[in-house]
């Protein structure tokens, strides 16, 4: 297969029908480590079929947006929308800024730079807020994926009136804070800023759909009219709701993958350094990546390279005990 | 209650939760007849939780859309965009057309108009072809909700012509069009139309949210861009395989809801005229159909009224034998 065939697939993980397309001989079952969602999802609950049947109803709806205005901390006057993952609206808030000077600060998730070009912004990557210049947008993501650097709340708060003053907004993606709740913008929510939320990655449920967004009214108000009514699919909302309501799961699944991600950085150090991450990812540094990507793939076992480093590999968490001797194995046979 | 609070919801339908606030003492269960949705859906298919739990991966979604080329009868050379609902295509379609003048087919589905208007468009609702004056987009649902009515595809094929002349295009909204597949636009798709189809109307899983739009690849592709990957989640990629793959199931059900509202003819017409509908709903013409209307809600029956027509109910088809006699009832007892 030309490299150029699965490039993007690659470079984008997730999807392990690339992972076995490129490693048709390894043994099964493939062991994804190639995202950073929580491999023990929240416990599904039961489903009545009518929210299959029906089209998600104002109620069920509600439900949803109150058991996150309490999950996340978010405040009274914050407004709040809910949508099919957190994606669209990465898709979409570029849509609210029309000809937006863009700064990302990366490396970071490679969706949001795409999706403000798209939309016909000027985009540029920085690797230091001090280099914002004349950006009237500046996307950030907190913990950042992939190695987890966390941007202070003063900084955000600041950085958020600064934006606002030129017309824009501060786009913060807490995909990823969840087990860390005290970092969030949210409590605390500034003008100027709009906090996106994922609901799959730490409740183990990224096929569901569900993602939110937060910020000022006109700014929500106007991804809710692109959104229309019944984005969310009626099982997601209900799932949600129940989910985020559920502050003890949570607790209990942060301590859990903590312990896990410990678990994970002891095997990985004897192989290079790990450079940050997450309780759901960890991030490493060896000039060996390359092989060390493709000795792992031979062994069924699919992690996330990066474009922009080739010497960094990232570690989602093993899912099951059986996965683990198998990890520590193909990562020892060089 | 006033009459404003709860106006929209009403006036759409579909939404349970109003309908049980208006009538606080109706008895229950409620019937539903309030949406021209297949009260017998497609029996669920096992979902592994893999489908919950992982990104919707490149495989699942490239089965979705074959099953959909196949059972829709796409063209070959005809883009194809699957959406979590109908309803966001909706939404989204007016953005790719700037300042757009607007003929909308009325009275139709509420939510075209709107959309086009939240756009920035200019909106006429015409009620015939010859009125589309210098619009360059045309919208019209095909067979219409509520009331049945058919536009032949030569008009359409001339009118999509025309309208691709101006730089706009023909919307076509075939929300209602499984059961009656010869009129679909689909096989002989021209350049200048668009089509919409959902998914969860025929196959009575609105809940699921899933839609399809059809058209030129220019178009077709700006639509996927402000969706971005992974709109539609993974269980509904997997539910709309299996589903839209099985002719049989939809040959079967569409000559069950045949009989079904022919059953529900003969209940309506001592109450008025059925003057129009599809298998899945029926349109009832009376003076009495505000009395009717309240009759029917104190009986727990929640049925459409509309806005533009007030001498017009629109009921859907019973799901179950013991709502039959209940509807019989309600509907003699004045």
């Amino acid at each position: 297969m030309a490299a150029g065939e699965t490039k993007e697939a690659i470079w984008h993980g997730g999807d392990l029908a690339t992972a076995k397309a490129l490693f048709p001989q390894a043994p099964k079952p493939w062991i994804d480590l190639s995202t950073g969602i929580n491999p023990i999802p929240y416990p599904l609950p039961e489903l009545p079929l009518s929210l299959w049947q029906r089209l998600p109803g104002k109620t069920d709806e509600a439900a949803l947006l109150a058991a996150a205005r309490k999950a996340y901390r978010i405040r009274p006057q914050s407004g709040l929308v809910a949508a099919p993952g957190t994606q669209i609206l990465i898709e979409l808030l570029p849509r609210l800024v029309p000809a937006a000077k863009v700064a990302v600060l990366g490396p970071t998730y490679g969706e949001h730079a795409p999706a403000w070009r798209k939309a016909g912004a000027t985009v540029r990557e920085i690797g230091d807020l001090a280099e914002i210049g004349d950006a009237n947008v500046v996307v950030l993501v907190n913990p950042n994926n992939p190695d987890g650097r966390v941007v202070p709340q003063e900084t955000l708060v600041e950085l958020a009136a600064a934006l606002a003053a030129r017309g824009g907004f501060l786009v913060v993606d807490e995909a990823f804070a969840d087990f860390v709740p005290k970092m969030s913008l949210l409590p605390i929510l500034p003008e100027g800023a709009v906090v996106l939320r994922s609901f799959g990655k730490a409740y183990g449920l990224a096929g569901l759909r569900l993602g939110f967004a937060v910020g000022e009214a006109r700014c929500i108000d106007a991804l809710q009219a692109m959104l229309g009514p019944w984005a969310v699919a009626g099982p997601a909302l209900h799932v949600g709701a129940v989910a985020l309501d559920d502050a003890d799961w949570l607790s209990k699944a942060g301590e859990a993958r903590a312990a896990d991600s410990t678990r994970l950085d002891t095997l990985l150090t004897p192989h290079g350094r790990v450079v940050g991450g997450t309780v759901l990812y960890r991030l490493l540094q060896t000039p060996q990546a390359p092989a060390l990507f493709e000795r792992l793939g031979r062994a069924g076992i699919y992690v996330r390279r990066f474009q922009h480093d080739p010497s960094r590999l990232r570690f989602g968490l093993p899912g099951d005990e059986a996965a683990w001797p198998r990890l520590a194995q193909a990562l020892m046979s060089d």
